[in-house]
């Protein structure tokens, strides 16, 4: 990832609380916590993951979709909007 | 949908063989048809409004984010085969 | 679904109300909808599919798992209540 | 998780694979890693995410629904693998 210092910043931020998630299922999976903690670790850390791609996405779309150096106007600002909201929706 | 008249009839097909499923689903609900059945054919019909999203986003991507009348090359071929082959796992 | 008669015309209505939504999304695809309405529409009409089959699935865990007329207190309702919710969160 | 040693060796194992996908996945975020591999790395601990969580979930099914000590023919063989059907099939 080659884009801004603070946009990686965050990425990275993200993805380091995903790993606290992973480690304390793997904490409750080798103690003697109930299936039903166990479930509900993996839905927020699975969020956690969808929320990450979303931002992921987001940032190919904003950096890659078009050469913007070249291009400074050519995406198109509502069309891009829609497709992110749409991106959205799918990876809650 | 403003698209090509090809594409267009693409999707129609597509919706059509959707509102079929739900008639389906609608007769084995007013039957005696168990879950199971019935769990079954609302999956199909997940599956075939995933892939209806699916091709609308990619219509929507290739025609509208970047006008291709005024910036007939803006719009990168590798960065969106690369997003639209997420938006077809999550679609999935 | 032979279960009980409320029960069944709930789902009725739900699967009614996908019908509706299906035939809109046909609708805006043979008008000159934009994409961004077509995906607004499909989107609606994919959440709704999910919360019938969260229903469905409910229903299916309730009523089928266990024999309940054999065994009127084999069902523990508490671990049903936990993986009905994680249903809910994957349908979502 | 008081399950049987060999299913919590068999959880972990999988829970430590996906821990390996994050860390990749943070690796590539610090490095110069394109957005397309990172997208790759995150679709691909998702779904080692979903299949942890579908594995959880059917040993919660299997061990916690009924008690089997108390009620060991209660819980319908049929009716159980077609709800674990739809619960995999949601969660790929």
């Amino acid at each position: 990832m080659t884009h801004t210092i603070r946009e990686k910043k965050k990425l990275l931020a993200r993805v380091r609380r995903i790993r606290g998630q992973v480690e304390a299922i793997e904490r409750a999976l080798g103690s003697e916590a109930g299936c039903d903690q166990v479930m509900h670790l993996i839905a927020g850390a699975r969020g956690a993951m969808a929320g990450l791609m979303a931002e992921v996405v987001e940032e190919h779309v904003r950096t890659h979709l078009v050469d913007t150096k070249k291009y400074p106007d050519a995406l198109d600002a509502d069309a891009t909007e829609q497709l992110l909201e749409v991106v959205r929706t799918y990876l809650k």
